[in-house]
This record gives structure tokens, C-alpha cells and sequence, in this order.
């Protein structure tokens, strides 16, 4: 390729995940063909989210003043505190509009391979909030996999040593789904947990 | 969410070919959670692009200088014209090192569908750079598809008129492929193109 600007493009599109250098390619190509007015959209959106964007100073979500609006929202419930992974999984259950607590982002969880530990995960905000917000029940809806169990079950022992109860998600079959095509061990969660 | 700056970005994001709005909250969360240096990156990457790369005045393929390394490049055979769809193309015509002519990038194919007929195509310039090269022949090598086909008859009727030897890539079997396992238009092109 003879344009300079154009390999650097290609190579800082790959920062993007799930983009490797064919895709980014693809995309250096339409963005110069089709839509540069959107490339120049792109370049100034990720300029102001990156200067602009930071953490909540109480839940740690992203956020551009110092606190987001749930935790300033006073109409909540104190009683509860969510505990998630990441923004996405706090929308997520936002959009259910069945929970009015409060919430706490952990953003990763517990991952020897990425060498995140507990010391990492910066559980040390989480214990102030908890102590300020004094919840009396803290719902820890870490991710069903490995990793989200283990952030599970070091939030579930601290939360013990401090004598606060501590609950997870429900694990089970999923609303619509049928038996047979549901995996042995969520039926065998199912079955162990009925009600 | 309650950053607006989040909610651009992902807007922003989308603009990327092949981005939905999941992948692109997933890159926004990827980029501000453990990459803003890459954000920063790609958005100055983006910025240099749009306004650096134009055109080649001759072959019109992307390009930061008015004419390209391989219009500029005299020890190239002038008596052969490439006509392709895209850079990319060229790309992967030349990293065969079979082709020492030059090229012309037509940045698209007829596509009644996008709104792309023969003269959104910008011919004109194709035949401005005949005329000033003065190929032998002139190798079409738009791909084999339905557009790619169409693009490549109006090309042929053109080339006729001027009473230049036109010619189109070889269709037939890929090397390395099992009969067995080819489609049957490429086969049934493989046994009228036998040789």
C-alpha cells in the first residue's frame, strides 16, 4: 500500500476487538470511499469519550460527572446493592426496570490468565460504598462463567466477614427455552435449586 | 447510560462496516476500560486519513500524493492496463509480483441496487489514462460476481470502440481444490475455458 496514513489506519482499527487486519482493511477502505464524514464523526467521538469519560466516584460505572445519575437518583432503594462486571451488565438489568437499588461495577472481574487478582480488582471502593450506603442486602450478579463465580465467591467471603447478606442471580432454565435444548448443567442447577 | 459522550461513541461506532450496535458498546466498553491510549490512536489515525489520502490522478486508487508509486514507477510495462474494483484488489494482484503493467481503480463496480450506473462509475477518466498510456491490452479484473460481471461487459463494449484488446482474469478451478468439493458453475466454466 503506498499511503503511509492509510497503513496506520489499518493498523489502529485492529486496537478495535474482534477486528483483525482483513476487517480493518474492509473498514479503512469504506470509511475513505463511502463515508469520510463518519470517519471524522468517529475520530471526534473517540476524543471526547476519552478525555470526558470517567468513573463515578460511588459505583465506578463510566461516567462524565463525578457521580452518574443512578447513584444521585435519592428515590432508590438504599437497601440493596447490585454488584456487576461491567456498564453493560448494569444496563442490562436497568432495562428489566425490576430492580430500584443501588449499583457497584466491579469493570473485569477475578482472572488469573489476565493476572487480574483480588487486589486488582480495586474491592476497595466496593467496601467504602458498602460502608456508606450500609445496604441490607448486597445481590452480586457477576457473570456465570468461571471467572464471574470466583469474583462471586471472593465478594460472597468479605461480605461474610462483615456480616452483610450476600445473594446471587438464580441459575436455571432460561424464560422460553425448551428442556431438550437446554445444557445438562443449567438443568442440573435447575433441579437442584427448585422451589 | 448516562454518559452522552458514551452513547456518541457507540453511535459513532456503528458507522464501521459490519458494526451493530452490540459490538459497538462492546468496543466503547473494550476502549475506555483498557485501551484509551489505542482510542486516541485510531482517532488521530482517522483524522490524518480523511484529510491526507485523495486520489491518484491517474489511476485513481487512495493515495497521499497526486499520483501513486506504481504510476511513478517507469520501469513498469506501459503496454498493459489492469482495470479493478477496489485498492484492495490491486493489492492482491500485486503481491503475486505476476503483473508489472500498470492499473486503474474504478472505487466500485455498476450496482443498479446502490444507485451505481455506468456513468457514476467516473469512466471518463478510465479512457483519459487509455489514451495517455496507450496499452496492448487492457486486463479486466473485476470479480465474479453479478456487478462485477456487468461492470466488466460495459468495460468490454467500451474497450471495442477504440478498438483496444480487451481481456478478463481466467475463470476455472482454484488451485489446490478437490473437484469434488468445487461449485458446479465453476467446473462448468472450467470445462468450456478448457485449454
Amino acid at each position: 500500500m503506498s499511503a503511509q496514513s492509510l497503513d496506520r489506519l489499518c493498523q489502529a482499527l485492529c486496537h478495535l476487538p474482534g477486528v483483525g487486519k482483513k476487517s480493518a482493511q474492509r473498514m479503512a477502505f469504506h470509511l475513505l470511499q463511502h463515508h469520510r464524514h463518519g470517519a471524522r464523526e468517529l475520530a471526534q467521538a473517540l476524543l471526547d469519550a476519552v478525555n470526558h469519560i470517567g468513573h463515578c466516584q460511588r459505583c465506578n460505572t463510566f461516567c462524565e460527572q463525578p457521580e452518574c445519575s443512578i447513584c444521585l437518583d435519592t428515590s432508590r432503594d438504599a437497601s440493596m446493592l447490585c454488584v456487576v462486571e461491567s456498564p453493560a451488565d448494569m444496563a442490562a438489568l436497568e432495562r428489566t426496570r425490576n430492580y430500584r437499588g443501588y449499583y457497584y461495577v466491579l469493570m473485569g472481574c477475578i482472572s488469573p490468565i489476565d493476572g487480574v487478582g483480588p487486589t486488582e480488582l480495586k474491592l476497595k471502593q466496593l467496601l467504602l460504598q458498602i460502608d456508606r450506603q450500609q445496604p441490607r442486602e448486597v445481590i452480586i450478579a457477576t457473570n456465570f462463567t468461571a471467572e464471574g463465580d470466583a469474583t462471586a465467591q471472593v465478594l460472597m467471603r468479605m461480605l461474610e466477614s462483615k456480616s452483610i447478606k450476600g445473594s446471587r442471580l438464580a441459575r436455571g432454565v432460561p424464560v422460553g427455552s425448551e428442556l431438550e435444548y437446554v445444557d445438562l448443567s443449567t438443568i442440573a442447577h435447575a433441579l437442584a435449586a427448585r422451589m
